[in-house]
């Protein structure tokens, strides 16, 4: 058995060209290979506000599949503990035995969700977008304007939270890393004033009114990820020149989908990334084009990402080796 | 990050009176507690004959839950390899982190599958059941017949296998084992001849017929524990004076309850373990009466026999400590 820890594969991973490719690579897999990739598996502990999140999938022809789990305790802060954990295992596809545990805390999911916005955004956004704008203060509200950043040449953050510390903190930390301005501002200049929109928190009641929308931009909502989750008023969908998904059977039950007033319509108006990736279907055809891809998060990107983080670390032959 | 190789766990861990008391606290737990069990995570990769299950179960008000993965790839044998592995690790129930890992292989996958079976020969067999039958020469045919051992006084053994060489080696290892007398017969003997009967198959085909049935026959059918499975003609459904199962739920879509012709008559009749090991609902009424318990496995009991695991280990400090 194959372990590596949280710095191991810290040091070794990171969103880049590289992870990003990953991950288009397994959009596409999706819909051009075999995949079994059954519904997720979630566990609600309401008592200490907390969810966890089950996903795999087999890619026929892969040797190894992953299984993650992956956790958000929302009360974590009070104890001075990150929301977000978990680890991923991998699988042999021909045999069953475990193969490795990536004991990363939540970082691959982290990553493999950001490299879905950077997929997201290089198919769907237009292609001089500039300013991109984020709802939420929290981790992936990093990480997805980085991924943002890794396709689009982005010169301008706006961004919305509830708390002036958040804010302030995600400002300071961001200038640092991008080396661009980045402004707080209301949730409806976020919206009216950016090129590409991420949506990033676990709110349950819409925080996007479909009146602000406006032509060229394109909004990635990936907050609403379970049955009580909406990020986007559900008039948005129908609005949309392009509606887009990482997968419409999660997306009906766990995102923005699940909202729609007519929801077969909207399924049937829907592509998923994959057919995008793969060259069958259109993202973005002209500049004024209004796009949004809901992201409920995939357990085809785990399965990509881990076996990535593993032949890596094989390779770099950082990981410890505990003999069975 | 607590983790346990599969020798240290099974140096501590047995089948004893021990774990058979905490699995029927686990089926008490299940009627009596408020407990979060999702449907069973499943991936099949049929071009390797394999299966993967994911389970878990939150018992309010415990410190720990359990996620389980077990796999069957049924052609590793052709490898040298057992068809039968997997791990189990606990998460904690107030921040979602990972707490421990036991790396088992199966081996408590094992324990808590012949431990139900004791709780409910304990319930449902007569009490002067003497002769066990039992149908395969598997594994769990092994656990499941020491299993009753540990509730029944056990004198005699008949068993029925496809194969003369799995045959001979079950009479060999288990006339060892037990100190008693094991004998191989047709199918047909193994039923009327016994007292106790399991049935420990992955059949797809039903393999004991409704003819077959005595008064004060005991079956308890734990093969079945996926949608193409099935082990027991239906008609045994209806003759049985009492039908039990683990969970209604999901005997109804992976056990023998599926096969029911007519299913809701059947899942009205059935009780769940739980309700007789609470008191709520009794087993076994007469010596005359015929009775079958269904199992498929159920999350809770992966739960209880982790945390026994888990706090068992830690106080023998047999595990192996890795600092995150």
């Amino acid at each position: 058995m194959f372990l590596a820890s949280d710095e191991e594969i810290r040091s070794y991973i990171d969103l880049n060209t590289e992870t990003v490719q990953i991950i288009e690579d397994a959009f596409t897999s999706l819909v051009t290979k075999n995949v079994e990739m059954p519904p997720i598996m979630r566990v609600d502990i309401p008592a200490h506000n907390g969810e966890v999140d089950v996903k795999t999938a087999y890619v026929k022809g892969l040797d190894y599949f992953a299984i993650k789990v992956s956790s958000g305790f929302f009360d974590n802060y009070k104890l001075g503990l990150p929301s977000g954990n978990g680890l991923m295992m991998l699988l042999n596809s021909q045999t069953g035995q475990p193969e490795s545990l990536l004991l990363d805390n939540g970082y691959l999911t982290d990553i493999r969700t950001a490299a879905a916005g950077a997929v997201v955004a290089k198919h769907f956004a237009k292609e001089d977008a500039r300013i991109a704008g984020v709802i939420g203060t929290g981790s992936q509200a990093r990480y997805q304007i980085k991924a943002i950043a890794q396709v689009r040449k982005i010169e301008r953050v706006l961004v919305y939270g509830r708390k002036e510390e958040n804010i302030q903190r995600y400002i300071d930390d961001m200038e640092v890393d991008l080396g661009i301005k980045v402004e707080a501002v209301r949730a409806e200049e976020a919206v009216r004033g950016s090129d590409i929109l991420v949506t990033t928190t676990p709110s349950t009641s819409p925080v996007i009114k479909a009146d602000w929308l406006h032509s060229g931009l394109h909004i990635t909502a990936m907050g609403s990820d379970a049955e009580s989750k909406q990020e986007l008023e559900s008039e948005i969908l129908e609005q949309v020149d392009v509606l887009a998904c990482d997968r419409k059977e999660q997306s009906q039950v766990l995102g923005e989908l699940r909202h729609a007033t007519s929801q077969q319509e909207m399924l049937d108006k829907a592509v998923e990334i994959g057919e995008v990736t793969s060259g069958d279907k259109q993202g973005r055809k002209t500049a004024e084009q209004i796009t949004l891809c809901d992201l409920t998060g995939t357990g085809v990107q785990d399965t990509a990402i881990a076996i990535y983080a593993y032949e890596l670390l094989q390779e770099e032959k950082a990981g410890l080796v505990v003999k069975q």
